[in-house]
C-alpha cells in the first residue's frame, strides 16, 4: 500500500472547495479510509458480530474502574502531570519493570509515560530519526499498521522483512504454530544498509501471536549490535502468553543499553480507551524520547495515569494478571474450537489476543460474479475475502494485508485476523453465525 | 533561543554512555531544561507560592468531576474512541460552536477531538506543512512556547512578528491595557513571503491577556486572504474575557473557509490534566487535521471525552460559564490590587488568566554581585529577574522571554508572568510574601 494511503485516514469523500484556499500536505490529503473505520462500517451494515478491532467487549474489573474514579477525587489529579509522568505511576512502572527486566529501574530517568503506546512509539521514532537523512527502520511483517506512518512522520523510511511460514507447513489445511512463522536472518541482514537506525521488534506479535524465543532474540540482538542499531521493543502484549514465557530482549546481554521497551495500560488492564502507555530504557535513550513526547502532547492525561498507578499497586497482590491470562486462554481456545469445528485452520497464537485464520477454502469459493464495491476491490484480494466473509457470514475480522507493504501483501491473501478479547456471548454468537459457513464450505470451489 | 533548546526538554544532565550506541537526533538530544520544570524547581527550592504554570490550584466543580466518574461506569467509555472523537462529545461541540460561530456546525465533518489543544495544533501544522519545503508560519510574539517546536516537528519555519506596546505608554511606571499591545500591520505584511502558509492567532492571548478586536481581526484576515494563508486560531481562553467580548476570526466574512479554531476542555472546565482538546473548521481543513491526529495518537482518551460531553451538556443550563468568569474576574482584580499596593505596574488583561507584571524597578535593584547559577545566567536578563524574584520574595512566575525568539527576547526583559488560576488563599499568601518586596523597592536602584 502506498505510504500516503497508509498515512491518510478519513471517512470523507467531499471534494476540496472551489477557489484559492490553503492546501494540505499531500500525505494527509488522501481520502482513503483507514482499515478500522472501513471494516467497522462493513460490519455495521450487516449487524455482524464484531471480532475485528482489538478492544474489549466486556467491562474492566471493578478495581480498575474504581481506581480511576477514585483518582478523580484528588484535585491535583485533574491538572497537568509532569511531562515524564505522575510520580506514583513512574514508581509503579519502575517496580514492575525492575522485576520483569531483572535490574533496578530508576523511575526518574529510565521510564516515561505516554499518551498510549502509539505515542510512545512516535516519540522514539521522532527522537532517533532525522528528516532529510533517509534513516531506515526495519519492520517485520505483518507489522502493526501505525508503524509505517509514524516512521514516515519522523522522517524515516520503513524497510520490510516478512516473517515466513516454515517450509513444509500446510497452513491451508491444518493448524500451524505461531512459532512456525520465522524471521529469516539472512533476509534481515540483507535489509540492513548504512542508513539503518532502528529495528522494531513486536513480541508477543500482533497479529501472528508469535512469542519470540530467547534464541531468536539473541540473533536479532547480535545484528543490532553489529550494526549499532536501536531496538524498539513493542511489548504491549507482554502479559498475555499462553504456555510460553515472554522474554524481553532488553534482558539479553548488552541489549538494555540499546533497547526502548514500550508498553500499554490499555492492553495490560483491558482499557484501550485510557491512552496511557510507557517507554522503559536507559536514561540516554529515554531522555530524547521524553523530549519528543513533551513537544508532541506535552503530557498524558493525569486521572487515568493515577488510575493505572493504583491498579498496578493492587494487581501486584490480587492475582489479577494470572486471572486475566486464564480468561484470555479460555477465549483463545474457544475461538480456535469454533474454527476447528467449521474446518478452517488457524495460526495457534502463543501470545496476544488475535487469531489468524487461513480462509483459503473460503476464498476459493467466492462466486466469480460476486459484487464487490470499488473501495474494496481497489484494496486487493485480501480485502475482498474479508468483505465477503463479513457480508455472507456475519462475523467481522480485519484483513491482515493492511499489515504488509506492497511487495509482500500477497502473503496475507488467505488470512483473516479475528480478535478474541470479546465476551463469551460474543464468541458464541459468532459460532452460531458461522454455521452457514460450515454449509458453504461443503460446496464446490470456483474455477 | 535556539530551536534545539526550545525543542529539547529534560531535567537530566548525565553524559552519553561510553562506546558505540544509537544517537538521538540532535534536536532532541539537548540537555536544557524546559522553562516549566526549571521554574518549578526554583520555586520548590524556596517553598515559593506558585503562580507560575497555568494550572488550577483548586478543584474542578463537583458536576465536572462527577461527569468523568460517571463516564467510567460505561464499558464502551473505557475502550477506543473513534479517531475523530466520541459521538456524544462531537455533538456537544457542534452545539457549542454552532452558537459561538453563528453557523450550523456538522459534528461528523467539521469537528475533531484531540489529546489536548497542544496535539490539535501539532495536527494542523503536520497536516498543512511539508518537510523540505521550508513552509513558513507567522507567530505573534509573545508566542506560547510549544508553537515553535510543534511547527519545527512538522517541517515548518516560524517567522516572528512581535506585538508592540503603543507609543507613549509608560509601561515601567503605570498600568497599560492589554489593548495597548498592537500588531503592526506593516510588520506583518513584511514578514510574509511566498513560502508563508499559516498565521497563528492567539486570542484571548497568553500571556498578554489581549482580546483582539473585530477590526484587528479583519486586518489580519485580509492579509490571510490576500496571501491565501491558513489561519490557526488558538482560542483556548475564549470563555475567559473581562468586559470585552471574544470574537472568533472564523465569524468574519470569508474567514470560516480558511480557519481552524482550536479549543481545550482543560481550560474551559479547569481540568488541565484531562488532555481533551478540539479543532473546528470546514471539512476540507479538518479532514487532513484528523488524518494527522490519527497517526500522532490514534485517538484521545475516551472516559474524559465522555466526561467533557456531559459537562458541556450540563454547563449549557447550570450557569457554570458565567460563574467561572466572575470567579476569574475576582482573582484577576485581587492579583492586580496586590501589585498595585506594592507599586509594580502590570498589563491589565482583558482575557485569559495571566498577569504580566512590569518589574523593571526590581531589575534595577538586583545587587550587581548577586549569585546566579549558570543555568539561569545563560538564559539571559529575564531569567535572572524571575530567578531573583522567586528566591528573594517567595512567589514564583514564568519568564516571558521564553515566549520570544532570539531577535525579540529583550522585549520581555522587564516582565514576569503570573497566573491567577489560583485559590484565594494562594493569592493572599502571595500578598503576604510580597510585603518584603514593598520594602525592597524603597531601596536605591543599582548603578
Amino acid at each position: 500500500m502506498a505510504l500516503s494511503t497508509k498515512v491518510g485516514n478519513t471517512s470523507q469523500t467531499e471534494t476540496a472547495p472551489e477557489g484559492r484556499l490553503p492546501q494540505a500536505s499531500p500525505i494527509y490529503s488522501a481520502t482513503g479510509l483507514d482499515v478500522w473505520t472501513m471494516m467497522n462500517q462493513v460490519a455495521a451494515s450487516v449487524g455482524a458480530v464484531n471480532l475485528g478491532q482489538g478492544f474489549m467487549s466486556y467491562p474492566p474489573k471493578d478495581f480498575i474502574r474504581q481506581a480511576a474514579q477514585d483518582a478523580l477525587v484528588e484535585n491535583t489529579h485533574n491538572q497537568y502531570a509532569p511531562p515524564r509522568g505522575r510520580p506514583g505511576l513512574l514508581e509503579q512502572l519502575a517496580v514492575r519493570f525492575s522485576e520483569r527486566l531483572g535490574r533496578d529501574i530508576d523511575s526518574g530517568n529510565e521510564v516515561s509515560v505516554h499518551a498510549g503506546a502509539n505515542e510512545a512509539l512516535l516519540s522514539v521514532f521522532t527522537a532517533f530519526l532525522e528528516h532529510g537523512q533517509d534513516h531506515e527502520v526495519i519492520l517485520m511483517e505483518p507489522a502493526f499498521d501505525q508503524y509505517t506512518p509514524n516512521i514516515a512522520m519522523a522522517g524515516g523510511v520503513p524497510v520490510y522483512v516478512p516473517l515466513r511460514i516454515r517450509d513444509g507447513c500446510d497452513a491451508a489445511t491444518r493448524n500451524v504454530s505461531s512459532d512456525d512463522w520465522r524471521l529469516n536472518m539472512a533476509e534481515l541482514e540483507a535489509a540492513i544498509t548504512p542508513k539503518t537506525r532502528i529495528i522494531v521488534l513486536n513480541t508477543p506479535h500482533n497479529p501472528v501471536g508469535k512469542v519470540f524465543t530467547r534464541d531468536e532474540l539473541a540473533l536479532i540482538g547480535a545484528v543490532a549490535e553489529r550494526h549499532n542499531l536501536l531496538i524498539v521493543a513493542d511489548e504491549v502484549y507482554e502479559h498475555l502468553t499462553f504456555g510460553r514465557d515472554h522474554v524481553s530482549i532488553a534482558t539479553l546481554p548488552r541489549m538494555w543499553e540499546r533497547t526502548v521497551t514500550v508498553g500499554s495500560a490499555g492492553k495490560l488492564f483491558g482499557v484501550t480507551g485510557w491512552r496511557v502507555g510507557w517507554a522503559v530504557g536507559p536514561a540516554a535513550l529515554i531522555r530524547p524520547t521524553l523530549a519528543a513526547h513533551t513537544r508532541i502532547v506535552f503530557t498524558s492525561n493525569t486521572p487515568l495515569q493515577e488510575g493505572v498507578a493504583s491498579a498496578l499497586r493492587q494487581a501486584a497482590h490480587n492475582g489479577f494478571f494470572a486471572i486475566q491470562r486464564e480468561e484470555y486462554l479460555r477465549r483463545r481456545d474457544r475461538l480456535m474450537a469454533i474454527f476447528a469445528d467449521i474446518g478452517l485452520p488457524c495460526v495457534v497464537p502463543d501470545g496476544a489476543y488475535y487469531l489468524l485464520v487461513n480462509a483459503s477454502a473460503v476464498r476459493a469459493r467466492i462466486p466469480t460474479d460476486y459484487a464487490f464495491p470499488d473501495f474494496i476491490t481497489e484494496r486487493g484480494a485480501n480485502f475482498k475475502l474479508v468483505y465477503f466473509f463479513i457480508k455472507e457470514f456475519g462475523v467481522s475480522g480485519i484483513p491482515p494485508t493492511e499489515f504488509y507493504s506492497d511487495a509482500h501483501k500477497d502473503l496475507a491473501n488467505d488470512y483473516i485476523r479475528f480478535a478474541f478479547c470479546k465476551t463469551e456471548e460474543g464468541l458464541e454468537a459468532a459460532a452460531e453465525r458461522l454455521q452457514t459457513l460450515k454449509q458453504f464450505l461443503r460446496g464446490p470451489a470456483q474455477a
